[in-house]
């Protein structure tokens, strides 16, 4: 019997809890291991309520159930990067393996804890911390791993995604269209993390690590949020054949790797375009099995448990033949993280000008005097001394000589505010 | 050491080989396991010229490599249920592990193979035999693992996926979109077992005893090709806001299970009308995880060799432990196939019929005497007498009502011709 113990009973908590109890027979019959629950610790009482323990024990402190020796395999839904980190690390060092869903300690602590559990022979599952229940990371770690992974899309925040999904399809503005998201209970009362790109910037980390082999920190994800989004840039997206998503993206270019998460434009041709409302997708190209994509629900009480079980029988099943899983501690690659200016894409930009003649010319001889080609225009109405906008799509450029001639742009005299512009990711390399 | 023989030399083998030679030792760094090939068998000398062998042998006679005690695993690529069947089966009594991409031996023989494996306390690699590169049998086993699987729909062969987007998107006609699939090299030049839906039919049967548990026979599957569908269903299913995929189709239903391969008509904002080309896609929803998808290239020497590898490592990693997986034999379900007639649908059904007064209301009366009702009907053009196609959307029937109705109403006096029926299938529960 492998004997596992959650810590924090939360909705992932609760959902991982049930899926082994109503589920642990099957499992027992497709694996050969008798996987149980065996110790839950909580510190608030009312979150147990209502749950059919069958006499399991609900302890409040954490470090009773890390101790117990009938714990194999501690389950950390507790959030966050403090109290969170001591007890993964605890549960390392008191020879346990450790399942948790928090991507934020992944992130800021990822290289601590996986260094750790390498040298304690344990292993860290983490399926749960990106993209709910897509089962991307053993994708990406065992599918793939015939492959040198190329590059990677995510849409990683279920909030951010139905956000835009509403604002595209319904042409809502983004404060209404947040608005709605809270009262259905896709976004928090508090929706920072989630707007912001924290979020997804967080899982970019995890899925960096892992497919490309490199230490990563949040301060070298480029990571921009949607509420800078308006409705105006969704239509001349349109326009142009573009949705606008927020995409984590990753990709190897010569001797590094470019990360960031941020509102991009991808044709509505490629498949991530389609993927909407609160749903995550993750697309990967490897150098031998070419594009694959997974998609499906990246939140939720049982679509988290469902992967944080999957990690529990993994481990078991070897945990019982004592044969662990090396870690991502590993990191061989000897590439670094690019800077966020260095990045060279195609760019979507959004002037307001007076409707002048010469206008045109003036900005498009300050891109040129940067390197930047222009290869679409389009410009709205025709009011003599009005602000009108300008949209144009670039050939390849540098973000940092983008910004440049923007800075520039921006201080012409018939120029009405601050100019926009966003990325445009074609899809493939 | 894990010593990885490989028998057969075509297009996969060439790709697996190639594949663990250049990233063997980032295999090694990952894992901890050296995995090498070290035997080939190949009857046709013609099929190893030009590979950098190394000075691994090439042998004629598959059983000198099955019988080579350096070699722990065994991986077929002959193809067929003849020598296949007993490569695999020697090597699972001589102690061997086995990788196949082999669906049609997997389909027709794989009750015995799995149980001998059990038998034997060996493995039977499969990943590669379901849409290739896609890793969606690890990720219903493992990823999955925590749900009762209660749905499957899979787009599993490129070429007839070929043939339908180039009929959708261009208007051909089908004989012409399969010429131009077979030009490009995207279809045997003889496509049988591609547009007849075996091949299909052959991963369903996989895909059924995996994720359902049962042991399912081809018989038992109902199997329609592309070759009859005309371009005209294609422009009636876009007014209706469907395309029309050649889908496998595998849902719990009660105590059976519906397992069918056909022309299917599926709304265009369910993500499976999105995949095109040659690509291959499954939609798998789980009780706990919901709904997911798993897209990616389902034939080729890279991907699907990138497949082969993925299994290879996976068993490497566990044999290196001696721990093996439980196999597919514990089919546990007492759930049964469902027989074709009984499935219960909505129908696309289409009538070619002189236009007169009171058509529609002898066909709709037919229809309604074997219980079933209309939800839509588009009749086009009008021209007295002439033969006009008159279309409609049944709500859910039987199939078996269905087909009696429709043979009644093909032999009424002003049919001209015999009706077309087509499933639809609205991508969720």
């Amino acid at each position: 019997m492998i004997g596992v113990g959650i810590i924090g009973l939360g909705t992932v908590g609760r959902g991982t809890y049930n899926i082994l109890k109503q589920y642990g027979h099957v499992i027992q019959r497709k694996t050969g291991v008798d996987v149980r629950v065996v110790k839950i610790a909580e510190v608030d009482p009312e979150r147990s309520k209502g749950l059919e323990t069958d006499g399991i024990a609900i302890v409040r402190d954490a470090w009773d159930l890390i101790n117990d020796p009938r714990v194999d395999i501690c389950v950390e839904l507790v959030g966050g990067t403090g109290a969170a980190y001591d007890y993964v690390a605890g549960a390392l060092k008191a020879g346990k393996w450790v399942v948790t869903a928090n991507k934020a300690l992944l992130a800021e602590k990822g290289d601590a804890l996986f260094a750790l559990a390498d040298r304690e022979g344990g292993e860290i599952g983490f399926e749960a911390s990106v993209a709910g229940a897509i089962p991307v990371i053993r994708a990406i770690r065992d599918g793939l791993i015939g492959n040198r992974i190329e590059y990677i899309l995510g849409i990683l925040n279920g909030t951010s995604n139905y956000i835009l999904t509403k604002m595209s399809e319904e042409g809502l503005p983004f404060n209404q269209a947040l608005r709605e998201a809270q009262e259905l209970g896709f976004a928090e009362q508090d929706p920072a993390l989630d707007i912001s790109g924290v979020d997804a910037a967080h899982k970019l980390c995890v899925l960096v690590r892992l497919a490309f082999g490199v230490p990563i920190t949040m301060q070298e994800i480029v990571t921009r949020g949607v509420s800078s989004i308006e409705p105006t840039d969704i239509e001349f997206a349109k326009e142009f054949g573009y949705k606008i998503k927020l995409l984590a993206i990753a990709k190897e270019q010569g001797d590094s790797i470019e990360a960031r998460v941020e509102p991009t434009m991808i044709p509505v041709r490629h498949p991530m375009s389609t993927v909407g409302g609160v749903f995550n997708a993750v697309y990967v190209v490897g150098d031998h099995a070419g594009p694959s994509l997974y998609y499906g629900k990246g939140a939720g009480a049982d679509p988290t448990g469902s992967a944080v079980v999957s990690d529990i029988v993994d481990m078991a099943v070897r945990k019982a033949a004592k044969c662990a899983r090396r870690g991502l501690a590993a990191g061989d690659s000897s590439k670094r993280i690019k800077k966020g200016d260095e990045s060279v894409t195609r760019f979507y930009v959004r002037v307001k000008a007076q409707d002048q003649p010469g206008v045109l010319s003036k900005i498009s001889g300050i891109l040129g005097e940067h390197g930047i080609s222009i290869a679409a225009v389009i410009q709205k109405g025709r009011t003599e001394n009005a602000y009108v906008p300008i949209v144009m799509l670039t050939y390849e450029a540098s973000e940092g000589s983008l910004k440049q001639a923007i800075e520039k742009i921006d201080r012409l005299s018939f120029i009405g505010g601050p100019s926009v512009h966003m990325r445009i990711e074609e899809g493939d390399l």
